[in-house]
């Protein structure tokens, strides 16, 4: 197999914040904007921001291809996407054209759908290109002030009353075993009852970080102990986008 | 303390090549490249190469105050830093005046110092604003096609063989136990070693991903099964930057 013959797959990162809202070169350097705007075949989480992102792309670099004619496959639901129906997404490229993957906000494949597919690519041979752009754990991680050089992202955790105060004090103990940050996310309208919990459950020194709206004019950033929260749990902004972090 | 009269702490990533070989425009989006033009405070990794960056940011826009009176402080080894030094680095913005961090390449605070000034900036209240830019560990982690919802990351692992012989394979049974992507990294003249140990300490079909050069023209990124690593040792590219990662 030759790879030099094959198309490109390249991991394209969107605003964390709506497209309309705020100019792309605020958040996308115009080496990824280029990229994504010589590209007319996509595998997107969702065709609609898809078509939104590209249509933004559009008002900073003309897209080679017009945005009518651009190639958008949507990406089965996790459970639903078989290492089969991921190499048929991939096609594009075994006959040439570069492919981009696009997920809904952020970067493709970190907390977001996207890793079956440049897995295969990897099985395939295929060269993956992962462009720069903003990514909620990174951001999240960098301001937060915990330890960088240790981390971990677990995704959601549960969301039952006793499963959660048992999950928040695992990560808590190891945190504190392995000088660990502790990062994970939770839908926006659980929130506050997930900052409650962190600030009753946790130990009363343990550090907690919130990052809400990054990279948004309202952007929120803060870290306490977890007995500080506990006086400041209404200064969380309502049902933002939010990623927290613990360091014990 | 009204922190509205005190300046910010805005962490500015730099790119993970040399900055006289990409274009800064490649890597890092106008907003960032914009809000370091406008800062004249630095707490900086190495001073040299964060004059050399704010030379190339000169390139691109112009800087606010000439690049001959920007303050430079550099900060302290990590175990000389103490808290009190990363309060008196702070001082500019009690004062009013926004600081900005910046490490050798790469996002500040991740893989990178800086974490210990963040922490004390949120101490004093002040606000904390990441800037979008390359990370090496957010973009292995996207281009591996290893899991990118449930990953940690390590840093360095020991460096005698039967001591990183064991870390490889504890990383391995808690990949296995958790679906948890791992990654670490090597100084670029042991990446070679690093390599060969992970080809030959874990299971035959723990997948393996290599990224090296990120962002460069050479870039490198492969994800193979732990025995095609074995005939595939010698297509690593020589002492480049790599990030290295495991998922059972």
């Amino acid at each position: 197999m030759n790879a030099a013959a094959h198309g490109r797959l390249l991991l394209v990162p969107t605003p964390l914040a709506d497209v309309t809202a705020t100019p792309l070169q605020q958040v996308l350097p115009l080496g990824t904007l280029q990229a994504a705007a010589g590209l007319d075949h996509w595998i997107v989480e969702n065709a609609k921001s898809a078509r939104a992102f590209l249509s933004a792309v559009q008002g900073v670099c003309a897209l080679r291809v017009p945005l009518q004619q651009q190639q958008l496959s949507v990406l089965p639901k996790h459970e639903q996407l078989s290492a089969q129906a991921a190499r048929a997404l991939l096609q594009p490229a075994l006959q040439g054209a570069d492919i981009g993957v696009l997920s809904e906000a952020g970067a493709p494949c970190v907390a977001d759908p996207g890793a079956l597919v440049v897995a295969q690519a990897h099985e395939l041979g295929l060269r993956v290109l992962p462009l720069v752009g903003p990514s909620s754990v990174l951001l999240a991680l960098m301001a937060g002030g915990l330890d960088g050089q240790c981390f971990a992202f677990h995704g959601y955790l549960p969301v039952a009353d006793e499963a959660r105060r048992r999950a928040l004090q695992a990560l808590e103990r190891e945190s504190a075993q392995r000088r660990q940050t502790q990062l994970f996310i939770e839908t926006p309208y659980r929130n506050a009852a997930l900052l409650r919990a962190l600030a009753h459950t946790l130990r009363p020194d343990t550090r907690v970080s919130v990052a809400c709206d990054l990279t948004a004019p309202q952007a929120y950033v803060r870290t306490l102990r977890a007995a500080q929260w506990r006086d400041a749990l209404d200064t969380l902004p309502p049902r933002a986008p939010a990623m927290f972090g613990l360091l014990a």
